[in-house]
């Protein structure tokens, strides 16, 4: 087509922060866990101003909610876009909701020039994508794409004790006018806008990232035991200290992994010592491990050099090591010729861009399994995400839109 | 004097096993923390085999226990002997109560055989050695020799809330029949027998340690921060990681401190991890470091040494780190004639022992500010000691006991 469409850059602004008005934290950021009251308020929203535009909305089992712009052709698959609407604990105004809100900008930008697609266009908010209340994140585009619900969410409790059972029949219930429809339908292609969460884009002043795939996540549990005494009476030859262990070994790892990849990512967040006295050596030490890479030899290639370590300093330390795997997001790579359409679009706007990697797994990794996927990044403030500080400038906000307008424009002509 | 005394072993080891039952633990240990109910009725038990002997029994304000044998001379400043009731909450057998049982077995030799001493001997349970309900430990020892309360310790509660000054009234109060007697008074000398706590004696198979001082012990407290992000997302270049600070900065330290100086000690024991998120790059690392060393100069070293590591190591991460030091207990050098007397009276009763210094800190670091004083450990089992396990064999205890009985018999004869 090539055209290029003109959003309502004020009213995406304006949806913007009566969204963030839902869950609104003292410090400027969003609590809105998923599958909470809060959650269903800005879900009905949307339904809401659906409803005004006269666009139809459907649920599914896992509480996915859709909204529905007709085409000429109601067969044919749907061009989905979108993100989710859910926060974290201590979220800001922009993860989710921007690529929930700019898609449903682009859905009221097509009514308002009348303009017709061949295809129906779908703007989706996935149901907890971030996973903070029940793990795992991604469970409406996981299930989505799977078809079905793991059989190990039937009983699923969150960390506040709720039943995931319970709050999906009471967030589908929040919505009576939704149409129910399966889990899982043919989909033409889903694009989604997302911040960044990184400062790759800010720090080369980009207003668009254009995301060719998801680097791969694995989550290491490391723990280490050896034997607790007395900090004072125990002789360095007497001495069995895990923590002494974690240290050698992580220090080799941070001067090795990241500096000599520079697309490999290896992060330790947590680690607790036991019994945890000042005077005491630990008798043990537990740590996490996440590690994160485009590519999936490289992953067990870091793995390996992970378990090696800590193996290693382990046995001079007479101490026991035991590396588990928690959990494995293989890498994502989108089709070329998606990032190709967008990158088109993006000169014709005039826009900054550059390919990039994401380094967060979203619920466009899920839908890239089963229709063509792909994402436009936007900077975000200092990288800030997951954090009420949280801060995309309106231009971007607004360019992410008129980005994500055009590729729909552009995909659904071809 | 010279002579050999017979101590009642067997009443010796049945005394423990008694005194074992007050607060037994299942694992076998005891629990049997300052100033509680447990606590008060050791003291009862103690008060009450006193009173069988014909001693006297008396308190002072910080409630420290004292049993005393008369001398031919009353006014003479008394020969102090003892140890400590209290326990860690999954303590052992043997810490503290060995060196009051086995200061009472003296008392009670002295008593079987008829024997006068010139100078009054006096039996010492000090109050809130450990510090584990109360802090700072070494409560009533440090009171003693100080000849007062801090102010500090006015509003002083538990970590179970209670107050000490309502804890000190109840145990007072417990033992209506002992005398109040003033804070601090003149102490000819002070022996305890304690157990080692570590695992030098049982490696040499010796029976006995003379200790001829205390380490001293210093806690710093390290915080480093630096700024969370997004594991996934964020390339090495804008990471201000503080966790990588303190593992590089530890892993020298480890490395140098212990290795360097086999009378240096070096002991992680906390660390803690901000928001403690497994893809988060930590925002803050806390973590607690003890050192010890036998000579205050040194000591200042290796302070000196772990600041600059941490200011070059934040440096170079552009974090920030704050050392604190948060607990300073100087090193404590007994008299030598205090060892020459143990050492005498090893050899005569055929005791294999060594000299050596303690790792940990005891009432006898206090009491040696005010008196000539010293200490006999004997061997615990694998050197665990705050342990339910802890185990001294019978034969050790008894060596102990008798070395002390000698060693009293020939301090108080000169």
């Amino acid at each position: 087509m090539g055209d290029n469409i003109a959003i309502n850059g004020e009213r995406l602004l304006a949806n913007l922060q009566r969204f963030a008005e839902i869950g609104a934290t003292p410090k400027g950021g969003v609590n809105r866990q998923a599958l909470t009251d809060l959650d269903r308020q800005a879900r009905r929203r949307l339904a809401e101003l659906a409803a005004k535009r006269g666009f139809s909305v459907f649920q599914d089992e896992i509480a996915n909610l859709f909204i529905r712009r007709e085409g000429r052709n109601p067969a044919l698959p749907p061009m989905l876009i979108g993100s989710h609407l859910d926060s974290q604990p201590l979220g800001g105004k922009f993860d989710g909701a921007l690529g929930t809100l700019a898609a449903f900008e682009v859905l009221e930008t097509l009514e308002d020039h009348g303009i017709e697609t061949e295809r129906p266009v779908e703007v989706v908010a996935f149901t907890n994508e971030e996973g903070c209340r029940f793990a795992p994140g991604c469970m409406g585009s996981m299930a989505f794409a799977a078809g079905e619900l793991p059989a190990s969410w039937q009983d699923l409790r969150a960390v506040d004790g709720a039943s995931l059972a319970d709050e999906l029949a009471a967030t589908l219930a929040s919505l009576p006018e939704a149409t129910m429809r399966p889990l899982g339908f043919p989909v033409f292609a889903y694009l989604e806008v997302h911040i960044e969460q990184g400062r790759l884009l800010e720090s080369e002043a980009l207003s668009i990232g254009i995301v060719t795939g998801i680097q791969g996540t694995r989550w290491l549990d490391v723990e280490l035991t050896g034997q607790t005494a007395h900090a004072g009476t125990t002789l360095l030859k007497f001495r069995r200290d895990p923590m002494r262990v974690a240290v050698q070994a992580l220090a080799g790892l941070y001067d090795h992994i990241m500096p000599s990849d520079e697309r490999a990512r290896f992060t330790v967040g947590r680690m607790s010592l036991k019994p945890g006295a000042v005077n005491a050596i630990p008798e043990s030490v537990r740590l996490t491990i996440d590690i994160r890479h485009p590519e999936t030899p490289a992953l067990d290639a870091m793995e390996q050099i992970i378990r090696d370590s800590f193996a290693r300093q382990a046995g001079e330390q007479d101490c026991q090591a035991i590396v588990t795997r928690i959990f494995d997001m293989p890498p994502a790579e989108f089709p070329s010729t998606m990032a190709d359409t967008l990158s088109a679009c993006a000169d014709r706007l005039q826009l900054g861009s550059r390919r990039m990697l994401s380094g967060a797994f979203h619920d466009a990794l899920f839908m890239n399994r089963i229709a063509p996927a792909a994402m436009i990044f936007v900077p975000c403030r200092d990288g800030l995400s997951h954090n009420e500080l949280e801060h995309v400038e309106p231009d971007h906000s607004i360019a992410g839109c008129r980005l994500l307008a055009a590729a729909v424009l552009d995909l659904c002509a071809s």
